[in-house]
């Protein structure tokens, strides 16, 4: 016979049978990322007594592991932003991010991001974190210079257009190459351990500890090998990560995502935060949903190719964010059995060289005919699709996909294909977007909304800002986990 | 400030407040729909005292208001299967439901189904429900005839032949005009009534009991007024619908469908069950997924057309089952603003007389070219998309979409537009397809599949065998919820 709900590792203890604290404190953190070091920073300085219990041997979660671009904006616009030249209304923010997350978005939150934002960015730099006065101009998926700002979404790209005047909002650290997420992390880690925060590294939360009402009054940790029941005088702040890592949770809340794509984070993001929350009946949201991309630059030179499926057709603007390009791809292109990336040899450049993609060529072609033959393809349909598509080009104009005339260019022999399918070879990554429901201030929220006493979460733990890869941008994860991180820190820190 | 979690209305009762129980049951089903009623009977048959609590005046529940198509096959074939002359293997019944669902598919219970479907079927005409031995042969949403057999989903239709040897598999039931679903709730409530099974009309379940371990012991329900405390020693089964009336509920949990369509089913249909269940610690599954169609037959002529988005692509075998089309419409091509229907006047046919669709002319013309202007698609779009349909329809075939060569006809002039864009008139019908996680005895699970001990659930409560309008089949809610009630009664009753 099946285990009974006795067995659940996640399920709660009762207070009533705690007789012995071993630790006892105000905040207990679980997870030293970007979400539990900013809720621990605040916690802190609002005159709490904190413990953060990191699973790994040292902080940093999948922050660390990120370019940690931070989208931030609004106000009139980051320092950074006005030095640029760029002004950017909060409103605009909002229409923004509300366009890219549609029905999905919570609205509830944009709005206390972008009216904060501002706020958030002269924290960072309050605490160290380096934003250069400069904008990186080309296309790109992360700043490799240390300029700071860049277009890291779909800002520019079409529908996103007709929602809000397009504004640049990731903030990359000053710092040369993909090194942002561990100096952000580094800068963050240091202004905990300089507020006497307490912190346990190898230590691994087992699960809540609920009183007869249902709040949660603690938590008990494994560390070395003994299991330690901490009290949490204010609450407990689950920033434990995503489940990108637990594949048994993929296949049962993502199984769109369950198909072969490769998960990026920390080994931690095994959705145990989410499992302690389920535990004492908290609601979740948006977990059918993932970050997927398809890095089809840089070179930033192959935007002036196009996409096609296995029926030669166009599905996107090969202008927008390489992850709504990963989203329309794989996800609403399912029942297309093979995508490909058509383009010359000029806006080839130096795919090779500098790539991430790791497509291979699927074919070429002194004449698009050839190509189509090569590729397999139904007669005569690439030839229509690429020969619309140059004569529109020629005016600077996509009648069908509305790609900016900037990247708009006749495809020109010799051609080249690469196999974007699937399995074939290219790197789709992916990682949650769906975890625990709360409020802005972090509070845990049962499946009807109502508020669980003494129960915080934020980072991916949590459903946040980025609600799908089709509305993405690069530093919307980083910007919501350090802010709503703060916030859920100040909540528990005060409630 | 918030509420906290003392207030939630689904939270469960603790035992030990219980001083007195009103009611003393073996079994108490929550809902008297066709799970509720085939739950009730099992569990009655196995020795049971049940009583059931059924929110509105009378039994029925969406199954009732259903056309009852019951899904059934395998094993060789059902007797009306064999007098048809089809041939139908258990596992290609199988394959063909893994191939409905992929990633999404509940294996387990799609075999346990698959393999008892013909003992269904005999449990079913030996409580009554009467099948005639013929098939209905024409391509319909529903039979308007008391004939039984026919193709309800994707069967004939690629890629769906590519994995099993196409089968009919809905039995309807041998009434004249759509009225299966009412019949077969007046033949499973006398049934039920035979059985002096406790029926309470007008009762609304109000919370689960549990004692400190978490096993559920029994419900609090409403009537007259009054709160009762029931009792259920075996377990209590939540047949209470799933939560397409629920607006918060659809917009949190499928919040792709949360766009303008139009719920189907009972208005009890509110997630009550699903609530209460999550409230006690459940987990559930798909619950992001809704069946959705666009009805664009009957009738049946109009599958010779052929169905565009707003850049003239088609984008999916138009011969494939109404829910796949609507799916696909809807969810797949949502970056598109505008979908047609195109045909000719012969495809057209009885379209006014007969269709549900309610869809308007969106323009009309003597040749493709006039049409294309008239809904203002890029030049020279759909003549190439209709042009290239037609010269291969011509020779049979279907390159890009596999169309069954059955339903190829070069499209004549003069042409006829329909307008199936959301909002602009077409009905676009929805049901959710998500609930609580059971195994195929109708055990609740909690997230990490570990059993809740006296709570059992089936119905649109549960995420059954459907997973996907993509996938769908008319008659597999109803399948399904007859089949894994009987599960769920006998389960608990042997508990």
């Amino acid at each position: 016979m099946s285990q009974t709900n006795k067995t659940i590792a996640t399920a709660p203890r009762n207070s009533k049978s705690i007789s012995h604290w071993d630790i006892d404190t105000d905040v207990a953190i679980i997870g030293f990322g970007g979400a539990g070091a900013s809720a621990a920073i605040e916690a802190a300085d609002a005159g709490s007594k904190v413990c953060i219990f990191e699973l790994a041997s040292a902080s940093g979660g999948s922050t660390a592991l990120s370019s940690a671009e931070i989208y931030m904006g609004g106000n009139g616009g980051t320092p950074v932003q006005k030095a640029c030249g760029y002004h950017d209304d909060t409103e605009n923010m909002v229409n923004y991010l509300k366009a890219c997350f549609g029905n999905q978005a919570d609205d509830e939150k944009i709005r206390h991001y972008c009216e904060n934002s501002i706020g958030h960015y002269n924290w960072l730099t309050g605490h160290g974190v380096p934003f250069k006065l400069s904008e990186l101009k080309e296309r790109a998926i992360m700043a490799l210079t240390d300029d700071c700002l860049l277009f890291t979404g779909n800002e520019k790209a079409y529908p996103f257009t007709e929602h809000a005047t397009p504004v640049p909002r990731g903030h990359n650290l000053e710092v040369e190459g993909d090194n942002g997420g561990p100096l952000l992390m580094k800068i963050l880690t240091e202004a905990v351990t300089a507020r006497a925060v307490d912190v346990h590294y190898d230590s691994r939360a087992l699960t809540l500890i609920v009183n007869d009402d249902g709040d949660v009054e603690g938590v008990v940790v494994r560390i070395d090998q003994q299991e330690k029941t901490v009290r949490a005088r204010k609450g407990v702040i689950l920033c434990a990560g995503g489940f990108c890592m637990n594949e048994d949770m993929v296949k049962k809340y993502a199984p769109t995502f369950d198909c072969g794509l490769i998960p990026i984070g920390n080994p931690g993001d095994t959705g145990s935060g989410i499992l302690m929350g389920l535990g004492v009946g908290a609601g979740t949201s948006n977990m059918h949903e993932c970050f997927v991309s398809l890095p089809y630059y840089p070179p930033a030179s192959l935007t002036y190719g196009i996409l096609v499926n296995d029926k030669a057709q166009r599905f996107i603007n090969e202008d927008c964010y390489h992850g709504r390009v990963g989203y329309n791809a794989l996800i609403a292109q399912r029942n297309s059995s093979r995508i490909y990336f058509i383009t010359d040899v000029e806006g080839y450049g130096d795919y090779e060289k500098m790539s991430y993609l790791g497509a291979t060529v699927a074919g070429t072609g002194d004449s698009i005919a050839e190509l189509e033959q090569e590729l397999d393809l139904p007669e005569a349909s690439l030839q229509h699709t690429v020969n619309t598509y140059n004569k529109h080009a020629e005016t600077g104009t996509d009648p069908y996909f509305h790609k900016h005339e900037a990247w708009l260019r006749p495809i020109k022999p010799p051609y080249v294909a690469l196999d974007c399918t699937l399995g074939r070879g290219p790197f789709y990554p992916f990682f949650t977007l769906g975890g625990l429901d709360t409020l802005p201030t972090g509070e845990v929220l049962t499946p009807e909304r109502n508020v669980i006493k003494g129960l915080f979460a934020a980072g991916r733990t949590t459903a946040g800002i980025p609600r799908t890869a089709a509305g993405y941008a690069s530093g919307m994860s980083v910007g919501d986990v350090t802010y709503f991180g703060r916030m859920a820190g100040k909540a528990a820190a005060l409630s």
